[in-house]
This record gives C-alpha cells, structure tokens and sequence, in this order.
C-alpha cells in the first residue's frame, strides 16, 4: 500500500497578545513541544493598550498549520490568530545589517552592488562597511550571497515583519 | 536602614546558536523561567552552516545583565554570546510596517510626514496605504505617534537587529 505524501507549505501567522511576562515562551514552547518547525520569528510592542504582535513563519501540511492555529487560539493571553498567508495578499519584509571587510576593489564592487540592491551603507571605516537592507527573505539572501566573496564578515536579521495589504486589519 | 536601588540599563545581547529544533524556546524560556525582561527579540539564519543569530534587547541591573550572559554562554548549542551595548558602539535597526486608513487631506498628511521619516509606501489603495520604515525604536515610535492622529491602523514590527560599528565580529 502506497501513502500519498501530503504536500507542505510555509505560513506566515501573526498573533496579537497581551504583551506580559511569559507569553512569547508559551507561544515557542507550543511550537518547540510539538516540534513544529520556525523558520523566522518577530515580536514587538505595537501599541498603547500594551499589545504585542508575533510574527511566526513556519511550514507544515495543512493539518499541522491548521493546528498551530488552533493552539495559539487557545492560549491565553492570545487576543487573535490569523493566517495571513491564507487570508489574501499580504507583505511580508525583513531587515538585514550586512558587514563586508576589505578594501580596494572588493569595497567598490560592495558598493556597486548595494546601490543595485537598495542598501543603505550605516556604518563606514577604512577596511569595513555596514549595509542596511530591507526586502523579502529572497532578495536579502541574494544580497548576502553576492557579498560572500567579496568579504561578508557577519549578518544580523530580524526576521519578517508582515501585514495584509489593503485596509483590513488583524 | 535605606538600601540604594541598583541602577537598570538596557542591553542588547546578540548569541550565535546553532539553528536546531527548541534552541530559541530554551533561550526564552531561560528569560521567562526567571523573570527577565524581553523588551525586543529577533531571530533569523544568518549562514550556510545552519547557525541563527538571536538579538535580544533585555534591561535589568548590572547584576541581573551579567546572570543572563552567563546563563547563556552555558546553553547549547550557544556558540557565543555578546553584550553589544557594552563592547564599542554598535548600531540597533528596526523594521516597521504602518498601514494606515483614510482619504483626502489626511492621506496627503500621511504621505508628506513619510517622506520626512523616509519610509517607503509599500501598499495603496483609494483608502489605504501601508509605509515600510527602518530605524532606532525612538524614530520608528515617533513616526507611529504621528500617525496614530491621522488613521493609523494596524502596525506590525520587527524588534531590533544589531550589529557591531567597525570590522569586529561576533
């Protein structure tokens, strides 16, 4: 007897909580426990009343995404759960400070490269160059990648930050 | 008696781990189990030999920093573990996306304060438009107070990434 292989996919979830001690490690460890995959994680206060939002990537068959809905909606303190990437278009954009080292033609072809790409050049010595740059997941790979042999020596990202487009909210 | 209240800073602490199933939920959990703050969290993959890097902005005593670090430094799999805020300037940049709602003379507000913050529309509609921008958490918290007034929306952060200024590495 032969199992069809259930087809997998990524899901971008964001997740309004009251913003208290613990919260953040009862979301992960619900993740964690069940050994559901993270691919990328944001979490910021986003307003007054003292709410945070989380944004989790992560992928798994329909079944498995459609539990880890139904799990963070039962955590409290979790005001709403929404599956954005099932919800109609969304934009999903992360952040990435990007270090190259070296000097003569390395750092003119950086440079080059980082104007192609948008980035910004936030920090600046003789031998080194910080970029900020800010994209899909895919774009800021490419970025670093091209970087690699021209003297990438370290990376710090942030994760996607995502919403929907158009006036709807959570 | 009178006792001296120990002073509280803040500290953005970035540790390299290596990128396997439940090493972010014990990083957390060793701040929530203890009841540590977590102002800010970001976490991404940040090489080809499967390492991420966590940036975590946390504040307590000097006391309570240094507990933390220690307490990192003996996970595993924690490659490394460094308190930036205390080793040489470093740069801490956020991604914001605002949507924010309406028409007429308030949309037209909206757009001129972005172009004044230089954050980028990444969305319109006849009622909507969502702004993509980058910065220190103050810019990016200014940038929201303003437009909170006009018919903001819905906000979804990044938290913080960071990075050492100069060639130095992790």
């Amino acid at each position: 007897m032969t199992v069809a292989r259930q087809a997998t996919r990524s899901a971008t979830i964001s997740v309004l909580v009251e913003n208290e001690s613990g919260v953040l490690a009862r979301v992960i460890g619900l993740f964690a426990g069940r050994g559901y995959n993270i691919d990328s994680l944001t979490v910021a206060a986003v307003d007054q009343e003292g709410r945070s939002r989380i944004n989790v990537v992560t992928s798994g068959t329909e079944m498995v995404i459609n539990q880890i809905k139904a799990q963070l909606d039962r955590l409290v303190p979790v005001y709403r759960v929404a599956d954005l990437s099932r919800q109609g278009p969304h934009l999903a954009r992360e952040l990435a400070l990007v270090k190259v080292v070296g000097a003569g033609p390395e750092r003119a072809e950086a440079l080059g490269l980082a104007d192609a790409f948008r980035a910004r050049v936030i920090d600046a010595t003789n031998t080194s160059l910080v970029f900020e740059l800010t994209g899909g997941t895919e774009k800021l790979d490419a970025f670093i990648e091209l970087m690699r042999p021209i003297g990438l020596a370290e990376v710090s990202r942030s994760g996607i930050a995502a919403i929907a487009r158009g006036p709807g909210t959570l």
